[in-house]
C-alpha cells in the first residue's frame, strides 16, 4: 500500500499542476490584456516541459509498474486510477520533450493569432500558424501511433477507443436521415428576431438567474465573459463557466444551460475522487451529452419554458411581453441551415461537425493542404447545408479549437448529440412524469439523478462502459433520430 | 558567453514561473470561488516546491559561479543580472525544500481565514494561523541570517540592506515631527462626506479615465476589483491592477492613482530588459514612492484638480455640482486621526505604520505573542493616534499582509513616503513650471522623466544607489517634513 500512497500523492501533484496550466488558459481566454500574449506562450512552455518531465519520469514508470502488480485487494477507484495513470503515462512517454514545449509555445502564439485572423475575417493571418500546428498534429500522430489511421491516435485523445472508422460509420447512419429532416422541417418554424437589444448587464442576471435554478454552486465555480463559452476546472470546488452577450442573440440562454450542463457534471463529481486523475468527465463525447441535454433536451422544451417563460419575459418586456408562447418555442426551434457551427439547430449540426471531420481527416492523412481550406470549406457549406459562405470570420476561422491544436476533438460534439438523446431515454423511464417535473421546474430530480448515474462516477469507468450502465445499451444513432423526429413533427404541428 | 547565455536562459524560465504563481495569486484575490482555496492552497505549494527546486539547484550554483568568474567585458545590465541572481540563489538555498512548501501552504489558507476573520471582525479565526505564520517567519529568519536583530533578515527581503536599526533611527527622526503637525492641522480642514452614493461603473469609468491621463497602457495591463487593491506583473506587457469600489468613498480615485502609480514603473521598464529578473522594481519603497507620488504628491495637489475637477462634477453632479473646489480641495487631505491605514491622511499614515513596524519587530523577537495583538492594538491606536478600536475588522485585521507571511514589509511604505518628496523635489527642479504642467494635464511629462529617470532601469541599481542618482542624496526625512509643513501650512491657510 506504501506504493499506493506514493502513486497518488505523485498523481495529486500532476492533478495541481495541470490545474495551474487550466487556469493560465481560462486567464488568457477571460482577463489578459493581449499583448501579454508573447510571454504567457512562453510561461506555458516552460510549465509544459515541467509536467510533461514529471509525467514521463522513471520514478513514476517505477512507481506505476510496482502498483499494477500488487493490484489484488484494490478498490473500483484504485484500479482506476492505475487505469488512467497508465494510459496517460503510456501517451505522454511517447511524445518527446522539445515537442510538448513546441506545441504549447506554438498554440499560445495561433490563438493570439486566430483572434486577429477572426476579427480582421482573414484567413492568411492564421494560415502559416494552422499549417505548423497541423505539421506537428501529423508528427504527434506518428509519436502515438495508431490502429489503421493516422488520425485514430487523435481521436483516443479525446474518446478513449474512438477510431476514423467509427466516426465514418457513425456519419453514414446520420447524414442521410438529417440531411431529410432538414428538408422537411427547414423554413416551417419561424425564428425569432429582435428589434430591441437585450442589456449586457440584463443578461449577465438571466444566465445567472437559470444557472442557479439548474443548480449550478456559484460557491465552487464562477460565471464570465469570452468570445467563445467554455468550461474549465482549476480544482475540484472550482469549476468555471464563461458565456458571451450579443445585443440581440438568445446565445446567453443557451450558452449558460449549455456550459452549465457541462458544469454541473464537473461539480457533480464525487468528493471521494478530488485531488485525482478521476476528478474528471470520463470523456469529451459523455461530458458533451450533458451540455447537450441541458442546453437543448430540456432547454428548448415545452415544459422548461412553462416554467421559464413568464420570468423571460418579466426581465425583457420589450421583446418578450408581445410574443406568444408558441411562436417562441418555435423560434427557438427554428430549423434554419446556416453558416455557424455553434448556432445551428438540432438538426443542422452534426452536418456542421461532418464537415470538420472531413476536412481534419484530410488534413492529418496530408490529403488536404490548409491553404486550400477556405476554398474547401464553402464548397462542403453549398454541398451539406446549401449555404454560401462569405466571409472566412463566419466560415474557417469560426471555431477556436484548431488554435488549441485539438484535431480530432469535433466528433465527440456529434457523440454527445447521440449519447444526450439515449441518456434521455433513460431518464424517461426513471421519471415518466418528467414533463410536469421539470414544467415544476424540480430540477434537482434530475440533476441529482444524472449525479448518481453519471457525474459522481468521475472518469472510474470507460465512456461505452458508462454508458451501458446509465443507458443499458452502447451508443446508437437510433434514440437521437427519434427524438429528433418526434420533437419536430409535433412542432411543425 | 555561452555561460551568460544558459544562464539567461535559465532566468527566463525562472521568471517565467514566477509569473505563473503570480497569476494564481492574482486570481484568488480577483475570481477564485471561495471553496476553491484549500486545493489552490495546494497548488502553490506544489509549484512553489518546484520553483525552489529550480532556484537552488546545484546547476544553477554552477552557472552563476562560472559566470561570476568572466566578470571582465560584462555590460551594466549583466552584472546586474549577476547580482540579482546571486542575491536570490543565496537567499533561496538557505530555505529548505519542506519549508518553502509549508509556508506557502499556509499562506494560501491563511488569506482565506483572514477574509473570513475581517468579515466577522473575529481575531479568533485568524489567530491559529497567524501563531504559525508568526513561528516560520522567525524560523524564516534564523535560516537566512542576520547583522544584528532577526527581523533583519525578513526587512532585507523587501528592501535590500534595510535593518531594524535604520527603521528605529527613521521613526525617531520623523515621530515627534509628525506628532506636532497632526496636532496643528487635525481638524483644521472639514473631511468630504457624501449623503449620495456613486455607482460602481460610474467609479470604475472614472478610475479609468484617469489611469488613461497617468498613461497607464491598456493594451499591456488591465485593472479589476479586489477587496485590497494590488499591483501585480505577470509578464512584461502584462501588469494588472485591482481597486474597490464603496458607495460614499473616494477610495476608487485615490486607489487607482495609488496601483496606477505602481503600474506605471512596471509598464515603464526598459523592453530590453523584458523576461529577465531585472523587468522588476528595485524595492518596495523606491515602488511605493510611485504610488505615492501620484496618489498624494500629485493627485492630493491643487494643479490635479484644477485640470480633472470639472470632469468629476460633470461625473457625479449629485455629489460635486454643488461643492466649492477650495472645499473639495481641504475636504481630500483633511487631517483625522482614525482606525484605517489605506484611509489615512499624509500626516497621520507613518504613525499606523510605526505602530506595526513595533508590533512586527516584537512578533519576531519572540517579546510579543500572537494573542496579545488584538490588545496591543488598541493600547497603541490610543497612544499615538488617540482613537478607540472598536473592532478587529478596523483594528489588528485591516491589512492582508499577515496572512501573506509579509513581516517587514510596512516599513518600506514610509520609505516610500519619504522618497516620494525627495523625488517631488528633484522633479520641481527639472520643471519649474510643474504647476501649470499638471494643471494642464500633460501628466505625459511627468511620467517620461520618471522613466528615464527610475521607471526604465528596473533593478539594475541597487534602492540606495538609484535614489543618488535621481535626487543627488541619499534617503532622509528632511525634504518629506518640508513637504507635509508647506502644503498643510498653505492649506489651512
Amino acid at each position: 500500500m506504501e506504493t499506493l500512497t506514493q502513486l497518488k500523492k505523485y498523481s495529486a501533484e500532476l492533478v495541481d499542476l495541470h490545474h495551474t496550466l487550466a487556469l493560465m488558459q481560462w486567464d488568457q481566454e477571460v482577463r489578459m490584456p493581449r499583448r501579454g500574449a508573447e510571454e504567457r506562450a512562453w510561461q506555458f512552455a516552460t510549465l509544459s516541459a515541467l509536467v510533461h518531465r514529471r509525467e514521463v519520469s522513471p520514478e513514476l514508470g517505477a512507481l506505476l509498474a510496482k502498483a499494477e502488480a500488487q493490484k489484488d485487494g484494490l478498490s473500483v477507484e484504485e484500479r482506476a486510477l492505475l487505469r488512467v495513470m497508465r494510459r496517460s503515462y503510456d501517451q505522454n512517454s511517447k511524445l518527446p520533450e522539445e515537442f510538448v514545449s513546441e506545441f504549447s509555445r506554438l498554440t499560445s502564439q495561433a490563438q493570439m493569432a486566430w483572434l486577429e485572423a477572426r476579427e480582421q475575417s482573414d484567413f492568411a493571418i492564421f494560415q502559416p500558424l494552422l499549417e505548423r500546428l497541423v505539421a506537428l498534429s501529423r508528427q504527434q500522430a506518428e509519436y502515438l501511433g495508431y490502429p489503421a489511421h493516422p488520425y485514430d491516435a487523435l481521436l483516443d485523445l479525446y474518446e478513449e477507443g474512438l477510431t476514423t472508422a467509427k466516426v465514418a460509420e457513425m456519419f453514414a447512419e446520420l447524414q442521410a436521415p438529417l440531411v431529410e429532416l432538414v428538408k422537411r422541417f427547414a423554413g416551417r418554424l419561424t425564428p425569432l428576431a429582435f428589434a430591441e437589444p437585450f442589456s449586457q448587464p440584463g443578461q449577465e442576471q438571466f444566465a445567472e438567474h437559470l444557472l442557479q435554478a439548474m443548480g449550478f454552486d456559484f460557491s465552487r465555480g464562477c460565471l464570465a465573459r469570452s468570445p467563445h463559452p467554455f468550461t474549465t476546472t482549476l480544482g475540484h470546488h472550482d469549476r468555471r463557466i464563461t458565456n458571451r452577450y450579443a445585443p440581440r442573440s438568445l446565445d446567453f440562454i443557451f450558452g449558460a444551460l449549455h456550459e452549465g450542463g457541462h458544469a454541473l457534471y464537473e461539480q457533480g463529481i464525487d468528493a471521494r475522487l478530488a485531488h485525482s486523475p478521476l476528478d474528471d468527465g470520463v470523456s469529451l463525447g459523455i461530458h458533451e451529452s450533458q451540455s447537450r441535454f441541458w442546453e437543448n433536451v430540456v432547454g428548448r422544451s415545452r415544459p422548461f419554458w412553462q416554467r421559464f417563460f413568464p420570468e423571460l419575459q418579466q426581465a425583457f418586456p420589450a421583446q418578450f411581453a408581445s410574443l406568444g408562447f408558441e411562436d417562441f418555442i418555435r423560434g427557438i426551434n427554428a430549423v434554419t441551415p446556416g453558416l455557424i457551427r455553434v448556432d445551428a439547430d438540432e438538426l443542422t449540426y452534426n452536418l456542421h461537425v461532418l464537415i470538420r471531420f472531413e476536412i481534419e481527416k484530410g488534413l492529418i492523412e496530408g490529403s488536404l493542404e490548409v491553404g486550400a481550406l477556405p476554398g474547401i470549406w464553402r464548397e462542403k457549406y453549398r454541398q451539406y447545408l446549401g449555404v454560401e459562405v462569405e466571409s472566412d470570420a463566419d466560415g474557417v476561422l469560426q471555431d477556436i479549437h484548431w488554435s488549441h491544436g485539438s484535431f480530432g476533438y469535433f466528433p465527440t460534439y456529434t457523440i454527445g448529440n447521440l449519447a444526450a438523446a439515449q441518456i434521455w431515454e433513460a431518464y424517461k423511464r426513471y421519471d415518466p412524469g418528467f414533463e410536469r417535473t421539470i414544467a415544476e421546474g424540480d430540477l434537482a430530480k434530475i440533476r441529482e439523478w444524472q449525479g448518481r448515474e453519471i457525474h459522481g462516477h468521475g472518469s472510474i469507468y470507460l465512456p461505452e462502459e458508462l454508458l451501458v450502465r446509465v443507458t443499458g445499451a452502447p451508443l446508437a444513432a437510433r434514440p437521437f433520430l427519434a427524438y429528433l423526429e418526434e420533437k419536430f413533427s409535433t412542432l411543425a404541428g
